[in-house]
């Protein structure tokens, strides 16, 4: 099994939601900018937060905080932090036994952007997975801008780094889990069981699920496609796979 | 009925993909500009579609490209074309009536992001919806950044803008459709009847469906939340509430 630890030394959270949501999943907070003269309701729950935490609050100009933004979308508010540390796939076994469920993973093949990255981990947080495995390798990393667009979800849902994607799936299905991912050539998903220990797998932006990837998928899931374009958006598909097999173990 | 047809003088098309789709939807294209020296297989096949339709090939540098570009993603090539203009929602009901389709609609009340309106847009072609109703005010309209995320989709569903989302409803719901609004308070989605004629109505990032619009709604339908965060992305919501209304459509 694997998954490593890595930690960048610092790592800001930008706008209000994602700080409110960092506070309020205990995370350690070293500090918070926010921007002089704001008074408004999220600002003063985050002022409160920080209190609570002896969380150090430095009031700033809208120029400091444009200069110290990362994602141009800070909203008046900068927290910084220890970095978001890359979790153990352990952990998410632990998870799932902890809530006496079955595993239910999400594997990115090579997701390159950090919005859909972000997006994906929060739709991961919402359909209850356990937690989003990610590839070494060209693969968008855990930036400010995933935390931003996870809305909170990367407090609360691990998210682990390895480096084979392929070879991963192999020692994961000797844990019982099954894989499926999505492609146009698949069977329709509502066709196939999703229920059970699972693990989905979801491709690059523009190129799809890898081939070695595919081959080591128990099932090829096809979204119905009724239109003239190709594909969703990435986030949309894992979404909308994601929320079938929410629907399948309701049922 | 209401819509209008907003033209502005030129629109920028950026990005392989979506300039390839734009010509082979028929859209009128201008000018193209290729970066000089590119020789892959997506611009031999645009160079081939700019021939064949008598439009002018303008090979240019990297700076020129980046300084045109609207979205900062143009992959080499940049197609100028008449404007989108926006749809009559009379265009939507005769499109559903080509297919042999009830209508399917979706309105969007104040999505404000261009990669959510995109994506949604992206996704409602896939979904086989025949049209997106937007509202005039603060809302998102028809940028080349909309173009680009929408992977062509905007050259294939018609979408119109409106004054009055909430007087839109009233007027459709004469003609027979059913509106449902995404919302945590409702109805699990599954227990929802969803086929017919129907409008899916996706509120705005942050703060939802708007009050006026949820009353005009006939059902409000809640995606069953697992997480710890609040809510999933709005495109990714509208994904998954547009394949539920697939799913009960296909049984």
């Amino acid at each position: 099994m694997e998954g490593t630890n890595q930690t960048v030394n610092e790592f800001t959270i930008e706008g209000r939601n994602a700080v409110i949501e960092a506070f309020r999943s205990g995370k350690p907070i070293d500090r918070v900018y926010i921007l002089d003269g704001c008074q408004d309701g999220p600002i003063l729950t985050i002022k409160r937060e920080a209190r609570k935490q002896d969380t150090l609050i430095k009031y700033v100009t809208k120029e400091r905080l444009d200069q110290m933004s990362e994602t141009g979308k800070h909203q008046g508010v900068i927290a910084c932090a220890a970095a978001y540390e890359y979790a153990d796939i352990e952990d998410m076994f632990q998870l799932a036994e902890k809530k006496g469920e079955p595993p239910f993973l999400f594997l990115l093949d090579n997701i390159e952007d950090p919005h859909n990255l972000g997006a994906i981990i929060r739709t991961a947080n919402l359909a209850g997975a356990h937690g989003v495995i990610i590839p070494k390798n060209r693969a968008a990393g855990l930036t400010a801008t995933v935390a931003r667009t996870s809305a909170g979800a990367l407090n609360y849902t691990p998210v682990a780094k390895v480096t084979n994607l392929a070879a991963t799936i192999e020692d994961l299905k000797k844990r019982g889990l099954w894989f499926v991912c999505a492609d146009m050539d698949g069977t329709r998903m509502y066709d196939l069981n999703l229920k059970g220990a699972i693990g989905l797998v979801i491709g690059n932006e523009g190129e799809g699920v890898g081939r070695l990837v595919k081959e080591k998928c128990d099932m090829v899931a096809a979204i119905p496609m009724k239109g003239d374009i190709d594909s969703l958006n990435a986030s949309v598909a894992a979404g909308v796979m994601a929320y079938e097999i929410v629907r399948q173990r309701l049922l």
